[in-house]
């Protein structure tokens, strides 16, 4: 796998620092949102003597009552439906691992997660983009550019949503086209779902699972890393109707013995999370996105579709190379002590040579950072040497 | 992967269990030793507020005590040979994906841990058995026995020492084999060292780590699942010398984060375990060890050659098949009120038809438990349909 435009980053991120420098972390998703009380309660106040395996799909109970949420946001799934996996990274890796064969395709809309690209290389699959373009908010690519993409290899397309990197939340309209193709050419359709409480303005997500006449076709991954901002606990879930799929994953699922006995049950417990808590963290969010996609749209050149979910927006900027600027700002820059660490876009592109002028912030820090962030970002922008007009 | 034998028992357990029957579960290596309170008292006090991600090579903090820990059982590895991982499961995988291309091929004295086969598997490798042999203990097969083996696709050596399901401890001498042949063909030599703590009889591990003059070619897998009795924190670790190996392995774990937060933290703490702990532990398997090895000797026509470490035991039955006398002790027998629930050896074999007689024990159970469960079988074999004469 190659270096990524973040990582290549990181030891100019370091240097900044120990220059003294403040730097805005707009380059990852690890929410600073308070995991929620019940959660860390349930830790604390474990009895267990022995921290054992759990049943490699999970705890019974845990699959219970996770089967109950999803059927409290719409989602008619049962406790056999699920297996528990440690992170949504296992999820989708057994995901492939259970429905494709090595050398066999799959076709992702990018921009896209990169992590994608290392779950399918695990897998032994080739990822076949399908261009979706900033211009249009990264709606869904049109059928017919996705139909041109489909070999004897494909077995599957994979979409998040809402997405990272784009923040975009796909309608039932484009979810329906989805389903036709997948219908039409029987493959699977995988849809990550882990942002599926962040959505804004009144959207609601349609999950893949609630695609009619599909039922063996569909995959969901789920996490809850980001709704819980658990993201260190490393519990995920698979989730599918097709029992094929699900007793091969449980093999895979047998082979690494089980997901993480204590994560386990502090996602138990974090099902009981009270509605108030995703209320004021939505709200939150909002303000952050605001706060974020209008400040860059203000500054001359730059582009930001507004997006209706995640906490991601990819905007647009006028420089030579976003991966350029980017070190440029941990490097050269910096405005009242402090500069911004972005995600250069090209890496969420796996066709060579797009999203040049892109990069993707995650609005993860407080409003007054954000606003801070913004800031250095248009006073940079008045420098940078390789800005284009 | 075909259904393990072990498996294929399970619901006839459940039926037995159902009925009424005590099952003694001597076919899975889940120890009842209680968790270090020391590891248990840090999750309790845990004070963070975030369960973030943590390194995706481990926290900085738990890499430096652990590079301490090894050289206080004489292993001199720097955090930097040291990546985390979630459990040895994972550490294997991410080496096999760091050492291996599709299609290569993996030699592994049988019989060998089950689950091996699925590490391979994920990462499209071919396991190559050699055969090791009971009426010897176990011991590792003669050299040319090895080499015979080796093609132009050999890429590495697997062992576990002290051996999952045997309990065989390499000698010094075994390991010079094994580091000669590694040296002469360019090999990777990986061992699964996570029994480390679990030697009797004065007997002293020796570490693959400490095998002069093949530092590039050594990967060392360790977990913390055996030696705190923690098999559901899913910690592990990959340990090597090689830094493209450590490279490779890092960019697989940057694929899927992090390993788990809170299950580190436990981990880290666990390092500080008393000495007595251990004492106290390996002097119970020593007795466990001897009422199961030393009562299954004394029941006619068994054989179960006296182990070193680990806690498992591998015994050869009079019957005609140990798959089938395992289902029988589950469906049709009890004595007390009891049952035993073995593991058929035929699931550790990879080479067709080998092991028909033997299954492994798994001495797990209090010391009266196990006197219960050696009688229940001593009484199963003198009634048992399939005995051989």
């Amino acid at each position: 796998m190659p270096e990524s435009p973040i990582r290549k980053l990181v030891p100019y991120a370091e240097k900044a620092k120990a220059s003294g420098k403040t730097v805005f972390h707009l380059n990852i998703g690890q929410p600073d949102i308070e995991t929620p009380e019940v959660a860390l309660n349930a830790i604390k106040n474990m009895d267990r003597q022995v921290i054992e395996y759990s049943h490699s799909a999970g705890f019974q109970s845990y699959r219970e009552k996770l089967s109950a949420y999803y059927k409290s946001v719409n989602i008619d799934v049962a406790p056999d439906n699920i297996l528990i996996t440690t992170g949504g990274s296992e999820a989708l890796t057994f995901g492939f691992m259970s429905t494709c064969d090595p050398e066999d395709e799959v076709i992702i809309p990018e921009p896209f997660y990169a992590n994608y690209n290392g779950f399918a290389v695990a897998a032994g699959l080739n990822v076949v983009p399908v261009t979706a373009n900033i211009e249009n908010g990264f709606a869904l690519p049109p059928v017919e550019e996705i139909e041109k993409k489909i070999t004897s290899k494909t077995k599957a397309i994979v979409i998040c949503n809402p997405g990272n990197p784009t923040g975009y939340l796909y309608s039932k309209e484009e979810l329906e086209q989805l389903r036709d193709i997948v219908k039409k050419h029987d493959l699977f359709l995988f849809a990550d779902e882990v942002y599926r409480e962040f959505c804004y303005d009144g959207a609601t997500p349609m999950s893949v699972m609630n695609l009619d006449g599909i039922d063996k076709n569909v995959i969901m991954i789920d996490s809850v890393s980001k709704r819980y901002s658990m993201c260190g606990a490393r519990i995920g879930a698979i989730v599918s109707k097709n029992k094929e799929v699900m007793a091969a994953a449980l093999k895979f699922g047998q082979a690494r013995l089980s997901p993480p006995t204590i994560d386990q049950i502090a996602s138990e417990a974090a099902l009981s999370t009270p509605k108030s808590y995703f209320d004021a963290v939505v709200s939150e969010y909002v303000q952050r996105r605001n706060i974020t996609v209008e400040g860059l749209n203000n500054i001359p050149g730059v582009f930001c579709p507004k997006p209706s979910g995640a906490f991601y927006c990819v905007a647009k900027f006028p420089v030579d190379s976003a991966e350029k600027f980017c070190q440029w700002l941990l490097e050269e820059f910096e405005y009242e002590g402090a500069t911004v660490m972005m995600a250069p876009a090209s890496g969420f592109y796996s066709s060579e040579g797009l999203g040049q002028q892109e990069a993707r912030l995650a609005y993860v820090l407080n409003q007054d950072s954000l606003k801070k962030a913004v800031k250095c970002l248009e006073e940079a922008l008045k420098v940078y040497p390789g800005r284009l007009n």
